[in-house]
This record gives C-alpha cells, structure tokens and sequence, in this order.
C-alpha cells in the first residue's frame, strides 16, 4: 500500500477511505492535526508533535479519549503499514459527529490518520519565496483544519513557480504558508516571537536548539519585510523542509550573503536526522 | 426520511452518508456554502442564496460545474424527499478531491447538500445575548467551512444561557456568530457596512428593504458596543431567525425601547414569507 487512511479504527488504502458525511470537519473544519516526517519506519521528534498536538486539541477544547502513548503506538502501527521508506505521518483529531449546529455536540471526537508519501528536503536545494497579506485568524498558534488563507497563499506561490508564501501583517512578517520562516543577519538567528499568530513549529524549536549549540545567537522578535529582502540568509522550517534556505523572494534575488553559517547550521540538523532515524549521511 | 444528505449525484438518509476522506473539506475547510429556510416545498429567496453562493465559489476561485438553474433544480428535488414541512436545505461546495497539498487540485469541485428539519422563527420570542471579541479572519464576506471561531463563541454562548454571541473588534460591533446585527435608535435602522468583516446576509438585506418600504431610515454604519447596549432595540437576522429581537446582552436587560416599530418590521417580514410560501398568517 503506498497511501494509507485510518478513521477511528478503521484503515485501508487512503484513496478509497470515507468518512462520515457528519463529522464536524466537513462543514466547520472543526478540528486540529500535526504531521511528522518518518525514515524507515523511526517517526522524527514524535513525542514534540504529539505534545503539540494535545496543546491545539486543548486549546479547542477538543478531548482526546486516547493517552499520548495510545495515539504514539497507533501512528507507528499504521506508518509500518505503508511499504515505502520515507512518509509523511499526518493525523487529525475532530470534535466529533453530529448534524450541523455550532455549539459542540456530545459523544467522542474522531481519530484520522494519512500515512502517504514524503521526500526528505535536500537541504543544498534552494527555494523561492513569494510575500502576501496576512489576513488569517488571530489563533495562528493552534495547528487547526481552518486553512483556506494557507491554501490560496499556498496557491499564489505554486502560480508564480515559488515553493511557498511568506504572510506579513502590515509590515511585519509572520510566516509562510505551511513553515516558519527567519532570517540571518549579521551572524544572529532572528525569528518571530511566539504569540498568536505563528505557529511554535517543532522545525523552527530544533533550527533554535541548532543555533544555540553552534553559538549562534538567536533573537525571538518582530522583524520586517525590508529586514526579510536584506537578510544575509533566509530560512523556512516545517516538519518536512527542516530548514530551506531561499535565494529569491517575488522574483527578487534574496540571501546568500552567509554560506558558511548557513552550511553550519544545515550539517547539524543533518546530523541530528540521520542519528535519530538512521538516514543515510551526504 | 427525517434528514437528507447528498453528495455528488448520490443521496440517502443524513447520518449514514459518507464522503470521500480526501475531500479538501475534511483536512482545509476548503469549500463555501449557503443555506436556506424551506416551508411545503418552497425555498424561501433562493435566486438570492443561490447567487450569493455563486459569488463565495467565485472569491475563492471554486467553479462550480453546474448552472444556478441546475443546483436550484437539485436542490428542490431533494427538499421535496424529506417528509417535514419546515426544513434547512444546506449545501456546499468543496474544491476537489485529492492527497492533502495545499495548492489547488486538478479535477472537479464536490457538491454536498443537507436537507435537515428547521423551526420557522417565533418573531415574538425574544432572544439573550453574548459579547465576545472577534478574532477571526478578514474574509467574513465569504461563506466558507473556516468556522472555528464562530464554533467556539456559539458555544460561549450556549454556555451562558443565551442564543447568539455578537462579535466585536475593539469596540466596534461586526455580526454575530451565525447571523448579522443591527440596531433601531431614534427610529433609525443600524447595520454594519458590507465590507469584509461581516457576511452580506439575505436577511440583512431583506431587513433593510422592510425598513425602507416602512420609511425607516437605514444608516450603514459601524456602530461601537456601547450603542448596542444602548440601543433602542436590537436584532439579529439569519435565513432561519429572520429579525429576532434580543432583550439582554451578556447578562443585562437591552432594547426593548420601540416595540411598535418593532412590530411593524416584524409584521412586514411575516407577511413576506406567508406571501411567498403560504406559511400560515398569525
């Protein structure tokens, strides 16, 4: 089976999955995910993602009625299912099943899981960057099923041949589409704040925990489109990317001025994959 | 059958329906809706909720693959399957099916309808009230499945007792969780401007349209909380609450100052919907 989908027990080829037409996902997107890149069946950082995770399903109010180690036994079952070596582990928690009315309804949430397909980022490839108003909700810090802005963001940088959007409020940049993004500038690592309206990405942690071991500094504040265009590096992260570094933002040649910490920076988070999951070294 | 659901050209009772897992409903919200209330067969202005739903697909670039005359035609077609007198007719678009990617999938978009029982409001009934501040997105003219933020004050609302929760930016007043707000003072109509913080209700416009049949001045203005308090009366309206009053806001007795007015917009949106369903004149 090379795609899996798994609903609250229930599993089979992801393309043929179903899931009922009244689970709250379908008319509110009532619900929270977290995903996490999987080598040979070894799932990277899950107990951060599934810590995460029960903080967005809290957040909600959504109860799981699973323990952290249940939901960690079934990702790994389901991931050992799929015959490839490199996947993505997605799952989503929703607030439950019921006719559509706004106010939560009884009974228990529904478990969804998607093993499918991934490719470990080669991080010697560079990416494009587009820049787009951000006008989503003002709770970008839960990982929720509410994500049309990401898609059409997501969408604007797939027209332009760009591999994601960095959102800004006003000036200020926030972060892309579906990752984090920082910049270096003058050998410090600079990355938004964690408040409400970024996600606190288990990638952006570890690049943060990667920087301070290398001695790098790493400054937690707003900073601005132009300080994006002029920084000496750019940086996105998400579970999948690690740490993508770009070389072009609205078709606008951007970063590369700091190739040696970039380097520095990127063998690290290399290292640190292939201990935990046994990835082939470069 | 008590409630209907459809998908795609099959239909069957509401809550054995099942839908494909890889909707872009069920993991981004990624579709809009619309919604109407339906008395003996006939759907109250649907060629306006069919237009709007046309104008939601539009912004977010969903092409429906069927004509407005086409849904109207489905939609009555499955109304008339459900043996109530009073029922919702629900329906929806989705982008597409396809494995989660953010970006826009090839092939078509799904269409979803829900024909569930409805109440007919109770004008005379008067309704109690929440505040709550509005944190979500900036495309609250469109009516998408991103609807988390009204999920969670509905049941702020349901909490406390009451039946709406009027949102607030700052101290300006926007709509509520499931329909808009407006205001009666010194014998004016108030209601937010149709920008992109609040939904272009066909209620609100059906609203206003009473009002200047009945040489009530309609301002389309911002209005801040302390008016909502201090307003003479308050209304909410929805495809299935028409123009409910409301005589407390979070807690404390509110309107209530010009019944007679109040009388006579009810007895004209009364007379309206009788005259286009033959709902029984009281």
């Amino acid at each position: 089976m090379d795609a899996l989908g798994y609903y609250n027990g229930k599993w089979g080829p992801l393309d043929e999955m179903t899931v009922p037409m009244n689970d709250r996902a379908c008319f509110f997107g009532d619900g929270v995910y977290d995903a996490a890149i999987c080598y040979k069946k070894i799932i990277y950082l899950l107990d951060n993602h599934v810590d995460r995770f029960f903080n967005s399903a809290a957040f909600l109010e959504i109860k799981p009625d699973f323990s952290k180690d249940e939901l960690k036994s079934i990702l790994k079952d389901l991931a050992a299912k799929v015959d490839l070596d490199e996947v993505l582990v997605y799952w989503q928690l929703t607030r439950g099943t019921g006719r559509r009315n706004h106010a939560f309804p009884e009974g228990k949430p529904n478990l969804w899981v998607i093993i499918k397909a991934a490719k470990v980022a080669d991080l010697d490839h560079k990416i494009k960057l587009i820049t787009i108003e951000d006008t989503r909700f003002l709770h970008c810090n839960v990982k929720t099923l509410n994500l049309i802005p990401n898609v059409i963001a997501a969408q604007r940088a797939h027209e332009a041949g760009a591999h994601e959007a960095v959102f800004h409020r006003g000036n200020i940049v926030t972060e892309c589409a579906h990752s984090n993004v920082h910049i270096i500038k003058d050998g410090k690592f600079i990355t938004h704040p964690t408040d409400n309206l970024i996600l606190r990405g288990i990638a952006r942690g570890h690049l943060a925990q990667v920087c301070d071991r290398l001695g790098i500094p790493v400054e937690e504040r707003e900073f601005t489109l132009d300080e994006l265009f002029n920084a000496d590096e750019i940086l996105t992260s998400s579970t999948s990317t690690f740490g993508l570094s770009a070389n072009s933002i609205d078709g606008k040649p951007a970063g590369g001025k700091a190739p040696e910490l970039l380097r520095k920076i990127h063998d690290e988070i290399r290292a640190d994959f292939s201990k935990a999951t046994g990835y082939p070294k470069k």
